[in-house]
């Protein structure tokens, strides 16, 4: 029997977990997983973090907990910066790790079509730093307007601009305005907090653009009954501490977030190979890059045309399958099988705008409303990674739908020592 | 009818809040409370979140939504930075507060005896920033030793000292002790997780000093079953990256976390009144303090003395009890009766050590073990305010103990933006 084959996935997301778990007590192959963190972020549910519905830790669980059982795979948490492809080595901040068969599945990030000075001030939604980041800029906003006389000032707080018209926008914007509405409401004395005003602000002429044009207008009415307002055709020029200028318009807000754009992890570039425009890798039909069949990339990271020609969008199911698929086509080709094309099953698409309405796409088939969002419910709570995980959404989940409340309102600060700050009067 | 009184609340603990809950409803009292952060914590369960067992929000509540039925109170966010007594008049940083009775209870927070540069290595447990960042540091010093290949800088990583054997020290050393043998032992393939060592440094003769000698032996031993070394009589005499020093001794550890001393609010300080050691403000039988028996100070920030002439402890069940009185008193008063002298009543006080032990003391009788765990559980449930975090802590509970799982084993960083990290390469 020959030694086994070493694989080096980049990545614990759902593209790298996934081919993870597929190769798990497979013969022959010698797994190891890099993550520059040690948790793996269930991200469809990551707004729910910002908008204090959930804790951190009922969507992300350890990659090393989720593959403990798994002999022939370590998980190492580090972060690879080079990648040679003639020796097969990954370079790492720890080391070299050799390879024969490389999964690059690093993501993406937040892009702000060149104004990085944008972010200071537009916190994206990728990570459980920025989830609690945004969470406390909102928070602190109705806690601001409370103790502010200036009524300026007071509606300067209580405006939240959501730029960018995707589903995580959408997500957003519904659960600040329902969340202004029920939650919040009657906990404040001196504002009203219904005053909130969100504007959500899209450059297309429409929001949604995945889903039909009926569905997206379904959408806009029920972000509508949620007091936000959907602006389209509105290209964001400047965005600073003040607020947010939209060519000619001036929108004063204290918070402003960002779901705009996105692009590839920068690691993708360095393999040599074809990026579009996001500084995604173009594969090959095999998922992996021309002229180095060894060598795969997955999930946001990749450039993979779909069936009608459009690159298949950075979703989970996409990643899932991907990395699935190019662990089955490792294991094929350990066994002397040939390789298959990777074809996406495309299961339908779906959002959700607040605290029960949804919209859900399956092939020519749609539908939104109450029942929608017990669909939604149901195929999130199910794909949660891990059994604890899904129980205590769940019941989080049940909680504050039957109490108008929202679980996890914390403000929590940047800085932890107590020495630094400068008047640390009373907790 | 008179106008009704205001009484300006400082710090939302358990002094503040239980005062605040009494007054709730009352007639004749117009109530304010300030607090500089938006929530109650329950301190007593801090160690959880900082050893993964909890999520900050399990144990943290908005101190709004907690008071949200009493109409006649509100509650800001801010900071009182200084106390007008002859004006009766509170300065924050949002603008001043008339009162006419007041009541100070800002807490305590971390002494490291004129050596404040150690706190960057040796983080101590008052907030839940504090609490994510030692859990930050304890995952993380697991993660860096998978990943190295020098055994003696494996070795510092698996070093954790903990200094002060009060309870909290006890209760850290404790939980660092369980996790790395039974949670994190199966998770990691390079290192065996059982090696770490777990140092307890008490400057002291013995641990546990509030406890009758008898039972801090039986929390040693206790201790010793989970692989924690207890050193007494050994004085911290410098800190820094690399480890600690105490006396001629030398630790090389890669975590240092710092149990050892508290000191009250500053805010204390600027009253005119007298201050003990620890900056407490000397109070009289009535919790006020001389000259001014309108203005009242509460919790650790109180230094009040016992029935053996020693000054009650920084405890939640004497600031909790002291909250109460002083909301009595101030109603006794606008109802024209007497002041009484207060009195604590002391239940008795408990630690835990690991996952299933505990020691308890109840006047004369004491007990130790398993059974006192199940009464340290029942009390903490009983008392963590609000019926979610009961409800949730105890599911949660449960969970970690059936499965030697731990629930919330996320690295956080401190950092949100993405576009300054230097080499944003995956997530």
């Amino acid at each position: 029997m020959s030694a086994p084959k070493k694989v080096v996935i980049v990545g614990g997301g759902f593209a790298g977990l996934n081919a993870a778990k597929r190769l798990c007590h497979a013969d022959g192959v010698d797994v190891t997983l890099v993550d520059r963190r040690n948790h793996h972020l269930f991200q469809p549910l990551l707004y729910q973090v910002a908008m204090a519905g959930l804790s951190p830790a009922d969507i992300a669980a350890p990659i090393r907990t989720l593959l403990s059982r798994c002999r022939n795979l370590r998980v190492l948490q580090g972060e690879v910066t080079e990648i040679d492809l003639t020796n097969r080595v990954a370079v790492t901040d720890f080391g070299t790790l050799n390879f024969d068969y490389l999964l690059l599945a690093c993501g993406a990030q937040h892009s702000y079509f060149g104004h990085p000075e944008w972010e200071e001030h537009a916190p994206g939604l990728k990570t459980v730093e920025q989830a609690t980041e945004i969470r406390r800029r909102v928070l602190t906003a109705f806690e601001t307007a409370e103790c502010t006389t200036d009524p300026v000032e007071r509606k300067r707080q209580l405006t939240f601009v959501v730029v960018g018209g995707g589903p995580t926008g959408v997500e957003l914007a519904g659960a600040i305005g329902e969340m202004s509405r029920f939650t919040l409401a009657r906990d404040f004395r001196n504002i009203d907090a219904k005053l909130a005003r969100v504007i959500l602000i899209e450059a297309g002429d429409r929001i949604l653009t995945q889903f039909a044009p009926e569905l997206a207008s379904r959408a806009v009415r029920e972000l509508e009954e949620l007091g936000v307002q959907v602006w389209t055709s509105s290209m964001v020029t400047s965005i600073d501490a003040r607020g947010v200028e939209a060519g000619s318009e001036r929108i004063s807000a204290a918070t402003v977030l960002w779901a705009a754009g996105v692009e590839a992890a920068p690691l993708g570039r360095k393999l040599g190979a074809e990026v579009d425009r996001s500084g995604r890798v173009v594969v090959e039909p095999d998922l992996s890059i021309p002229g180095h069949p060894h060598v795969f990339v997955a999930g946001d990271q990749a450039h993979c045309p779909g069936q009608h020609g459009k690159p298949l969008p950075g979703t989970a199911p996409v990643a899932m399958q991907q990395g699935r698929y190019i662990a089955q086509t490792i294991l094929n080709e350990i066994a002397g099988r040939d390789r298959q094309p990777f074809r996406f099953q495309d299961k339908g698409q779906m959002g959700t705008i607040g605290r029960s309405r949804a919209i859900v796409e399956v092939g020519r088939w749609s539908f939104a409303g109450f029942f929608a969002w017990i669909v939604w419910l149901v195929v999130h709570v199910y794909y949660l990674t891990g059994f604890r995980n899904r129980l205590f959404v769940v019941i989080n989940w049940a909680w504050s739908y039957l109490t108008f409340r929202r679980g996890a309102r914390l403000i929590v600060e940047k800085e932890w020592r107590s020495q630094s700050v400068a008047n640390a009067d009373h907790r």
